[in-house]
C-alpha cells in the first residue's frame, strides 16, 4: 500500500500554503515534512511540487492530492460506524461561487452541517472555474455553472440564480434618463467581479454593446453590492442579495425582463461516501427554496452554452 | 526612453490573467502581444514572466510592472490638466482586505470615486498580505495592518477595526452553558477566514488555548457571517458588520471585553500623483467615522506587533 504519511505531508504543505504551516498542522518539524516529500519524490522519480513563483503541486502532485481527497472521503464513512477511529469533526472541502456563499449556501447546508458536525473547508471559485478544482482533486464537491461532470464525478442541477441590473435612483437619473440604450450603456460605469465574470458582457451584448465599456473591478460579493449602493456604478446583482435594498427604495432595477440566469450544478465524486451522498440529497431537496426551478435554468443553459 | 508598448503588453497579460485576454484588452492579436513580450525579454536578456504552474511575472517582470503602475499614476495628473489625452475614467488599482470591503470602504471612498469618476480596480488581500502587492508593484495603494511602509511609499494610520466573538443564542446554550473556558473553547467549532487569518488564534491564546481547535474555513466575508448566523460555529466578526444581527437578537456577543482590534493603515506610493494624494486626504478625514481612534489602535498595534 502507498505510504500515506508521505501523501499526508504533501497534502498539508499544499493545503496550508507552506512547509512551516504544513508541519505545524501535522505537529511535525519542518525538516521532517521536507524529508517526507523528498522521499516521495525519490520514489516517484519526479517532483510533486514546485516552490516558485508560488508553491503549487505538479501534475503528478495533483493526481496524488486527488487520491488523498478521495481516500479521506471514504474514511468519513468508516469513522461513522467506528467513531473511535475519528478525530472528531468530519472535514469536507467544497468549492462554492462567491454569490452562492453570500446568499443561499449556508441557509441550505446549515442544518446538515450542524446535524453531522461537519467542518466545512470552503474554497471560493468563480462559477465557471470551480470545476477545475474538482479535476485537480482539491475539493470533494463544488457548485458551478457547468452541467458536465468530470470523470469519476456526478453533476445535479440545483437551480438558476437570477441576476438583475440595478443602480441607485440617483445613478439612473444621471446616466439613464433617456432610457437604456447602446449609447447610455457605453457611458455608464458598471462593475465586474473579475476576469472570469462574463455576466456584464452578456447583458451588454443583449443591448448590442460589444465594444469596451467603463467598469470597476471588485472581487468581493458585499463590495460589489456596496459599490452599486454607493452610486459608483450600476451592476448585475443576484436578486436574492438585493431584495431588501430594492424594497427600501435604495436600489432600483433597470430592467426586470432581462434573463441573465446562471444555472448552478452540484458536482461531487461518485465514490465520495455516505456523508457526501447525504449532503447531496439535502441540497437537492432544499435548493429550490432559493433558486429558480429546473425549467428556467435548463432553458437558460441551452441559450447560453 | 523605454518602449512602453512592450511594458503595456506585459501588464495586460498579467492583469488579465492570460495572453488571449491581454490581447483582447489591448485590441491586438495574441501573436502581436507574444512578440512584444519576446522582444522585451530579448532586450533584457531574461524572462519577464513564467507560464507554469500559473502565469506570473518573474522578479524582473514585477519590477517592470511596478514601474508601469507608477507611470500610470503620474499620467492621471497629466490627464487632469489635459483631458484630451485621457481615455476617460481614471483607473486606480488598490488592495483592500475583505472585511473592509464588506463594511466601511465604499462608504468612505464612494464620494471621492463619484466626484473624480475614478474606476476602482480592487484586489482582495488579507490585511497582513496586502503589503506584498505594493512591494510587487501590482497596486497603487493598499489597506493593511502593517505600519511599515515599503520603499518609495508612505503609510498613514486609518483606525482600528474591532472584532467580537459572536454566536447564536442556541449555539451559546449548547457549547458555552458553563462559561467560556479552555475546555469549552477546545470543543466548540469556530471559523477562520484562511491560513493567513490569525485572529481566532489570538483570541484562543488569550484564553490559554494553544492546541488545535475545531474550525471551519470560509474565505468569504458574508459567508463567514452566514455560517455563524446559521449556528454552525462561533466566530470573530467585525463589530461594524454584525450590529444589526446583534440588535435583532440573532447573534449574541460571547465577551464584550476582548480587545481584538486590527489596526488598519493606508499605504500609497509617494510619487503616486495628485489624485492618489486627494484620495489619501479623503480617507484620512473620514475613516474615523467607522474605525476606532488612533489611541486604541496604536495601543493594540504595540500589544500585538
Amino acid at each position: 500500500m502507498i505510504d500515506y504519511k508521505l501523501l499526508e505531508a504533501l497534502s498539508a504543505v499544499i493545503d496550508q500554503g507552506g512547509f512551516e504551516r504544513g508541519a505545524r498542522a501535522l505537529g511535525l518539524t519542518q525538516s521532517a515534512v521536507s524529508q517526507r516529500i523528498k522521499l516521495l519524490e525519490a520514489r516517484l522519480g519526479q517532483p510533486v511540487l514546485v516552490r516558485a513563483p508560488r508553491l503549487a503541486p505538479t501534475e503528478t502532485g495533483q493526481r496524488l492530492l486527488n487520491h488523498v481527497q478521495q481516500v479521506r472521503l471514504l474514511e468519513y464513512d468508516l469513522v461513522d460506524t467506528l467513531p473511535a477511529l475519528g478525530e472528531g469533526g468530519q472535514r469536507m472541502r467544497i468549492a462554492v461561487n462567491a454569490d452562492s456563499l453570500a446568499t443561499w449556501w449556508f441557509d441550505a447546508s446549515g442544518d446538515f452541517g450542524r446535524q453531522h458536525e461537519v467542518l466545512f473547508d470552503l474554497v471560493i471559485e468563480d462559477q465557471d472555474q470551480a470545476l477545475s478544482r474538482m479535476r485537480d482533486g482539491e475539493v470533494a464537491a463544488c457548485v458551478c455553472a457547468s452541467p458536465r461532470a468530470v470523470q469519476g464525478a456526478r453533476a445535479h442541477f440545483l437551480g438558476g440564480m437570477r441576476y438583475l441590473p440595478m443602480a441607485t435612483p440617483g445613478f439612473i437619473d444621471r446616466y439613464f434618463a433617456d432610457g437604456i440604450d447602446e449609447s447610455a450603456l457605453t457611458r455608464a460605469p458598471t462593475v465586474i467581479y473579475g476576469n472570469d465574470d462574463h455576466l456584464q458582457h452578456r447583458y451588454l451584448a443583449e443591448h448590442g454593446v460589444t465594444a469596451a465599456f467603463p467598469h470597476h473591478r471588485c472581487p468581493s460579493s458585499p463590495g460589489f453590492l456596496a459599490m452599486v449602493r454607493n452610486g459608483l456604478c450600476y451592476g448585475l446583482i443576484p436578486e436574492l442579495q438585493a431584495r431588501e435594498a430594492i424594497e427600501a427604495g435604495e436600489l432600483a432595477v433597470l430592467e426586470w425582463d432581462t434573463r441573465i440566469v446562471v444555472p448552478l450544478y452540484w458536482h461531487h465524486w461518485r465514490q465520495g461516501g455516505q456523508l457526501l451522498d447525504t449532503l447531496t440529497d439535502h441540497l437537492l431537496a432544499r435548493a429550490a427554496q432559493w433558486l429558480l426551478g429546473a425549467e428556467t435554468g435548463a432553458a437558460q443553459a441551452r441559450r447560453t452554452p
